[in-house]
């Protein structure tokens, strides 16, 4: 693959990079400029700041969340006292895995699921199942049937986790409805009598703002018994700027005061410069303004890619279009595959395009065997015209094979 | 102590920040207006990176040890193949951690050490066994005996690495003379068969940009037989700005793929923002201007210390004046002792003094007694008026408690 990568032609479906043309740089611009205009704010950005990170900033992320939680500040565990600040919201992905989970353990994920996060699991040596996913996100059921085998095998005390990417999932492109989320909570809080100690559900909705239709869906913050059992995380990376890595996440007591002694050793605190940057962006209008390009632009690319899968690929494969986010997921008809050694894949490479092969996102669980009929095919990075040429030349080699 | 940190009037000499008056805020002004004032490289700055860091900036940096070290390009081993730009230093001091330690393996660090990797070894179930220190470094006598212990008691293939501060260190302010790095390196070689593995030497080169007086030491990566073995790091969070969080480190090769694909786990690689911004700071001479700027002021303010030292302490207090770096490490005479449950330690507080008590900064060794009578005294971020008032404060407890 990094063979591949090195063609200076290939076009690239693969990353999960975000859109260059549509990057902050004016805004980013406008803001350095206010903030190292005076010597007293230029000195404060340019100075280290808190473990914890910037309060203003924590401030109104809660308050950002509370808005589309549609909770009042009274009621939300959505606060500033509960945030801590991290290098996107990958660094809190590590943090809590390195807090709760010992070799051994147990982490229950989607199937699929976001395939750097089963590399973190996997390099702290905990195990994972994977559980089935419908249009509106867990199977329930599959999810209820874990639980009880886990509990029957005496192994519910090594579970620590549920982990999901709630919006938009990558790979999927699928959003878990708030009922599932509910309802995933609930059987969690059922079995940890059993388990012996809290089950975390720990939501990354890295995505969540990148929303070009339909409406935003409740986080798990917003069920009742939520504070002391969810974990969410976000991230400014995506809908303002991957250069800028500034995530955060909301944290139950209980896991609170570790991860922050994590982050005390890792790098005692996020750069304040980037902190401050999100900060006045969203102080001011810079933020909405920019989401609000950034969705047209994905909405536009995102039809780009549908029309061009309509027209290019089988109608044997299978694919649904998603409401926000950078991904679809097409599934290729039987016999087709499309891992690394596949024949798909090695011919999409020879025309110079680059996808995910679906059989990366999978966790290793020999409870059945990994999916390998699947792509992740991103169009956050590739211009409108590399997606209709990458689609088509994709769309030549099926079928090709199919023939 | 944090009770005492949100006295309003409180005078620190305890942080290690560095001088909010010289932070380079018409520096970084003018640097952020080049990079996002065309749609080009701003969008190139917003965008991700790579794990491995901007090129660029890897190879200015290696350029720059290879000017320090005196070393000539072809021979050097300070190239940008094997380094990695990392989120200050201190997450590549946790990521080499991650990489080589397991729990209950053995570092030996100097007696006393840099507090907070102290934290990260315990926090990863590491012991430590403090070398005892002398003016120019390491006591190598001492080194040798704890090695051969070691290995008489069948311990010394758990021993990892070593690490140094190596210069202006933190807490002592002593800087390891060449020569001292060389013994070291040789006698870590030469347990290396005994071991069973190689014994790195992790030399944290925090401070070295900060010498305000004496000659620049060359680092262990100009020792012969370094390659394999030396693992160096430095910051660009104190010569340049702590609000901007880039370091670096320099990795053997068996080091290098872990590190990396530790580094992956945690952020997949650090603010293409803060590197840009970093890399064209170097690229001009910005940043050698800024450093010659710090430079004084930090020469200026050790001599205020210095001067107030020699003012208000009893002579009996002892300390020496560094050469570099940002901290003084008065010891006091029997029987007065420094710890926070000191009565100096709670009279200085009294008085609206701050400072790190000695034995924080001491590893957990049964093999000896904490010393408890020494204080870390920072002179980064005080004023100098306060640097003048809080240590006549501290100078009127010690007269009082020796009365």
């Amino acid at each position: 693959m990094s063979t591949a990568l090195s063609q200076p032609r290939l076009i690239s479906l693969a990353a999960g990079f975000t859109d260059q043309v549509t990057l902050p740089v004016e805004e980013t611009r406008a803001i350095m400029e206010e903030l190292l205009g005076s010597a007293k704010s230029g000195s404060v950005t340019l100075q280290y700041g808190t473990t914890l990170g910037d309060p203003i900033l924590r401030e109104l992320t809660a308050s950002r969340l509370q808005l589309l939680d549609g909770n009042t500040a009274l009621s939300s565990i959505a606060t500033a006292e509960r945030m801590i600040i991290t290098n996107g919201s990958q660094q809190l992905l590590y943090m809590v895995t390195e807090a709760l989970c010992d070799p051994g353990d147990i982490v229950l994920v989607e199937d699929p699921s976001y395939f750097v996060y089963l590399g973190i699991l996997q390099s702290h040596g905990v195990r994972t199942k994977g559980v089935r996913m419908q249009p509106d996100g867990l199977d329930l059921a599959h999810l209820e049937e874990l639980l009880t085998t886990l509990q029957r095998e005496k192994q519910l005390h090594r579970l620590k986790l549920l982990y999901l990417v709630s919006y938009y999932q990558n790979p999927t492109g699928l959003t878990t409805s708030f009922e599932k989320k509910i309802g995933a909570l609930k059987l969690l809080r059922r079995f940890e009598r059993a388990a012996g100690h809290t089950l975390y559900l720990l939501e990354d909705a890295a995505y969540r703002e990148l929303r070009f239709r339909g409406e935003d869906v409740k986080s798990a913050l917003a069920i009742p018994y939520a504070s002391e059992r969810v974990i969410y995380t976000g991230t400014y990376s995506k809908p303002f700027a991957t250069g800028a890595r500034v995530g955060f996440g909301l944290l139950p007591k209980t896991v609170f005061t570790p991860v922050l002694r994590i982050k005390g050793n890792h790098d005692f605190g996020s750069s304040n410069l980037l902190q401050q940057l999100l900060a006045r962006a969203l102080g001011s209008d810079l933020y909405e303004r920019h989401l609000a390009v950034l969705r047209n632009r994905y909405a536009q690319k995102a039809k780009v890619t549908r029309k061009a899968l309509q027209q290019h690929f089988p109608p044997s494969v299978r694919w649904r279009e998603p409401e926000g986010g950078l991904y679809f997921w097409p599934r290729l008809p039987h016999p087709l595959t499309s891992g690394t050694r596949s024949r798909f894949f090695h011919e999409a490479l020879r025309k110079e395009v680059l996808f995910v092969p679906g059989e990366l996102c999978y966790a290793d669980d020999r409870a059945r065997r990994k999916p390998n009929n699947e792509m992740r095919l991103s169009f956050g990075a590739a211009s409108e015209g590399n997606l209709r040429a990458g689609i088509e030349r994709l769309g030549q080699v099926l079928q090709k094979l199919l023939r």
